[in-house]
C-alpha cells in the first residue's frame, strides 16, 4: 500500500517534470528572461492543477501547499534553461511520448481528485480535462498565443476521452485502479495514434 | 412557485444557450477546431458565473455542479458549428436583442447571488458585471485579443448600471422580484439604445 | 496599536492608489474607454491580492469585501483619465519610486497573509511575489500583451527576494514587523538600484 502510494506520487511529480520542461522550453523559445522561464515551467506544470483545485473548493491547492512540487517544476525550468541548446536535441518522438504519459496521468488524476470530491460525471470529466491541458493553455495565454489546444491535434480530446472512458468503466463495476489504468491508458494510445496518423478534429466551413 | 423557479431557470439557460452560440461563432471566425469551439461555447457562456462563485466562495461553481449548464452550452457550441454558414445569416439585430436579454438576466442574477452571500452593495454590483461580463472577456483573452468590452460602446457599463439600480431599488424598499425586473429592464433598453445610437463612452486623449 | 494600523492601512490604500493609476495609464495607452480604463485600474492595483485570496482560500477576496479599494482604484482611474496629458509629465523617476514602494509594500503584505493563513515557507513567498505582480500581469494578458515582468529587468525578482528575505529573518527570529521592514526594504532597494543600473536577467541561448 505504501509502495503504491509511492509509486502513484512518483508518476505525479514526474508527469510534472516533463510539462515543466516544455512550459520552460516555451519561455525560453519567446525569449523571457530567467524568471520568466521558471514562471512558465510552474504554469505549465501546476495551473491546470491548481485551476481544478480553486474550482472543487480544495484551497490551498496542492501545488502550492506541497513544496515539492514548486522545487520540481523549478529544477526543470533550470534544466531547460542551463542545457537549452542541448534540450532541442531531444528526438521529437520522447517529448511527444513523455508530453502524452503526463497529459494521460494528470487527466486521470484530475477526474479521480473531482470525484473524490463529490462532483457529477460530467463535471468530473471536465475537470479532469481542465488538469490536464489548464497549465498548456495559461502558458500560451501568457505568450500571448491562441491556446495550441483550441486549434490543432488532438490533445485535449485525448484527455476528455480518457476521463469520460475512466468514468464510465467505474460505472460499469471496475475497480478504481483499473478503470484508472483503461483511461489513461485510452488516453496516451489516443494521442499518441494522432500524432503519427496526423489526426485532426474537423474545423467548420 | 414552483411556476416562477421553472420560469428563472429556463430564462438562465435560455441566457446560457445564446452565450454559447456568440461564442461559438468567435471560435469559428477564429479558425479553431470542433473541441476549440465547445471550449469556447462554455467559457463564453458559464465563465463570468464560475469567476463570480469562485470569488464569493460558493465552489464548485453552479456550472460545474449542474450538468444541464455544460449541456446546454455543448449543445449551443454544437449547432453553431454544425450549421455556420446558415448562423450567419440570422439577422444582426436580433443577435443583439438576445444577447442584450443574456446580459440583462445574467447581471441581474450575478447581482442577487452576491447579495444573497452576503457581499455590499458596491462589491455586489461589480460582481454583478462580472457575471454579465466575464466570459466574453475569458473568451477574447483565449483568442489572444483585448477584451472588445474595454474598447468599445456601452456594455459593462449597462450590465453595471442595470446592477446598481437594481441594488438601489431594493435600498428604495422595493421587493427583489421589482427590482429585478427593473434593473435587468435598464440594463436591456441601455445596452439596445445604445447600439441603435452608436453611442460609446469617451476615449482619453 | 491604532495608530500602527491605520498607518498599515494608508500605506495599503496608497500602493493601491499608485497601482491603479499605472494601469490606467496603460489603459489610456492601449486606446481603451473609459471603462477599460477602470478596469485596468481595477486589476492593476487589486488583482493580485485577489489571486492571493482565491488561492489560500480567503474568499470573498478583501478587495470585494471592503469597499474602500474599489473606491481607491475608480479615483486613480479617474484622476489618471482626466489629467491624462499632465500625469505624461510626472517624472519617470518618480513613477518608478513610488511603484518600487507599491511592489515591496504588495510583497510583504502578501507574504503576511499567506503565513498567518498557515503557508509554508516555499509557498508564501510564491503567493507574495503574486500579491505584488499579478496585477500587473493580468492587465497586461488584458492588453494581449506577454507580460512585462516575465522577459525585462528585475521586478518580480525583487519582490521574490523582498518575501524570502522577510521569511529568513522570522525564522531567524526577528519581530514581525522587524523581519516586513527589512524584506520590503530589500525589495525596494533592489527594485530601484536595478532601474539605475540597467540591470537585467539571462536571458538562454
Amino acid at each position: 500500500m505504501l509502495h503504491r502510494t509511492m509509486l502513484l506520487r512518483g508518476a505525479d511529480l514526474g508527469g510534472t517534470f516533463v510539462f515543466a520542461i516544455e512550459g520552460a522550453l516555451a519561455a525560453i523559445e519567446g525569449h523571457l528572461d530567467v524568471m520568466g522561464v521558471m514562471v512558465l515551467a510552474f504554469v505549465s506544470a501546476l495551473g491546470g492543477g491548481i485551476i481544478r483545485d480553486v474550482l472543487i473548493g480544495a484551497t490551498p491547492p496542492v501545488a502550492i501547499r506541497d513544496w515539492r512540487y514548486a522545487v520540481v517544476t523549478f529544477s526543470g525550468g533550470a534544466a531547460a534553461f542551463l542545457l537549452d541548446p542541448h534540450a532541442r536535441g531531444i528526438p521529437a518522438s520522447l517529448v511527444v511520448t513523455l508530453d502524452a504519459a503526463g497529459l494521460a496521468l494528470f487527466a486521470v488524476a484530475g477526474t479521480q481528485k473531482a470525484v473524490l470530491h463529490g462532483i457529477a460525471p460530467l463535471g468530473a470529466a471536465l475537470l479532469g480535462t481542465v488538469t490536464a491541458v489548464g497549465g498548456g493553455v495559461v502558458r500560451d495565454v501568457l505568450l500571448a498565443q491562441v491556446p495550441g489546444v483550441l486549434r490543432t491535434e488532438i490533445y485535449a480530446t485525448a484527455a476528455l476521452a480518457g476521463s469520460a472512458a475512466m468514468l464510465l468503466e467505474r460505472r460499469l463495476g471496475l475497480s478504481a485502479t483499473a478503470a484508472a489504468a483503461m483511461g489513461g491508458g485510452l488516453c496516451f494510445v489516443l494521442r499518441l495514434v494522432s500524432v503519427w496518423q496526423r489526426w485532426h478534429l474537423p474545423v467548420a466551413g
